[in-house]
């Protein structure tokens, strides 16, 4: 791989595994996160070659840079780091929702050089103590290229993806975000919405069978990281909501009424879907 | 265990796993199923010592019934255990709604006999190929005796579910269906509402992250089952329903009109009830 230095700003699950792959494959890592705590756990664990202040001087060292912050964290993050990228060739991030980011990083004048990165790599637990070696082996990274970015980087995003074990799949980044609130941000709601109807009722996750307690394992997932997910995302995100408080509604009308027909038709269709269209 | 002779009415997930279960602890395991293909891959499988007729002629031999129908099909199927169960000292059920099998029960004249069981062990698959040994070890199993069931029996019970590994906890038939319409019932709608809607706008399960996937997981089970269940158990879960929708309805709200403080504390409430209390 011609990476020679990365630059990892973040260092919670994902940026933390990214940080530990590179390191494995002997890519020299230099990291950074508002937590000094992440940093020390990080050289600690052998992991860092080096940290970087907070004005992310000493950045110009990175062949390529990955922010890995929340999303909303990330476009002041860019404006340092196109302060002082001056020989990265890939400038990539990890985040949830990617249109935002590609229009915050052309804003600062690195488009040419960027590349958004969202790996379908995580889960409910969070920081550098999730973090782990092989994260992204077999997993999907869907790849949004800021409007100009070169072929380079594009090159050097899916290289490193590959090389993380991971399979990429180029779109544009409002397809992106618009695909996405169905995929994964209605999820979430939708889990976490069960877990608070739950809990406002009395009902503790141990209550439930292992079907109820899969529904709801999303609603462990970082509140903060959702925060900015939703709101980053929030017209498709609520017009997946619409739909789905239709569902919810006509499931509610169906059961009230004992419409034998509508709930089997319901849970036909659902279970159909689940085979993937094999009834 | 003093139970020689079991009959099991029913060879699906649940029915088959019980089978499997007392046939490998030395019990004589006499089974029925209406699907005559069930019946015959139990007896290949070394499970049956004896098959039973539709009118159940010949259960008269066993010690314990075990009723493993869908729950509408258990009323009848009562009916004709009542007319030849002559030695049976405990008659129960595995179905996931049951006031109105224990009522059923009560009715035909065996409730000093009867003691409903809910184990929660199921999943998504279903059917006697989806049977195996070993299922309830761990499991809950929630016991609701009739009214006026016998110490014998209540004991037995007991007895059938510890020998297979789970643990039990006895609660009234009516309690039982209205905490299932919450920790059971409310994730599988849910589940499949989600599948449902996914499903609408052109989204396959494979699109999903292990998140998602896990989320909708329970859209996959049997569409005849959770039929009956919703409408057997219809008021309790329509109360749940409406919960769940004003929940997602806040949720739509607030992601529309992009209320950081709403969203967040929504994502925060989710968490704090994954974790039972602890943010």
């Amino acid at each position: 791989m011609e990476i020679r230095t990365a630059a990892v700003l973040g260092l919670g699950l994902i940026g933390g595994s990214v940080a530990r792959d590179l390191a494995a494959l002997g890519v020299r890592v230099l990291g950074y996160d508002r937590d000094p705590c992440a940093v020390a756990a990080a050289r600690e664990d052998g992991v860092l070659a080096g940290e970087l202040p907070p004005d992310l001087r000493g950045i110009g060292e990175a062949d390529v840079i990955v922010l890995a912050a929340p999303v909303s964290a990330t476009p002041p993050l860019l404006g340092r780091v196109a302060r002082h990228a001056v020989r990265a060739r890939l400038i990539t991030d990890v985040g949830s929702t990617k249109a935002s980011t590609v229009a915050a990083a052309e804003a600062v004048g690195v488009g040419s050089r960027f590349v958004g990165s969202h790996p379908l790599a995580g889960d409910h637990r969070s920081g550098w103590v999730a973090s782990r070696t092989g994260l992204f082996g077999g997993a999907r990274v869907f790849l949004c290229p800021a409007q100009r970015a070169g072929a380079e980087a594009v090159a050097l995003a899916e290289q490193l993806w590959a090389v993380l074990g991971a399979q990429t799949e180029t779109l544009p980044a409002d397809e992106h975000d618009r695909r996405l609130a169905w995929t994964s941000h209605l999820p979430q709601i939708v889990a976490t919405a069960l877990a608070v109807t739950l809990g406002e009722t009395g009902i503790a996750r141990a209550d439930l069978g292992s079907g109820g307690r899969d529904t709801t394992r999303l609603s462990g997932s970082d509140p903060t990281m959702w925060t900015d997910i939703a709101l980053d995302n929030g017209d498709a995100l609520a017009d997946a909501l619409d739909a789905m408080q239709a569902r919810i509604e006509a499931a509610r009308a169906g059961v009230r009424s004992r419409d034998a027909a509508e709930i089997h038709a319901f849970f036909r269709a659902g279970r159909a879907w689940f085979y993937d269209g094999q009834t």
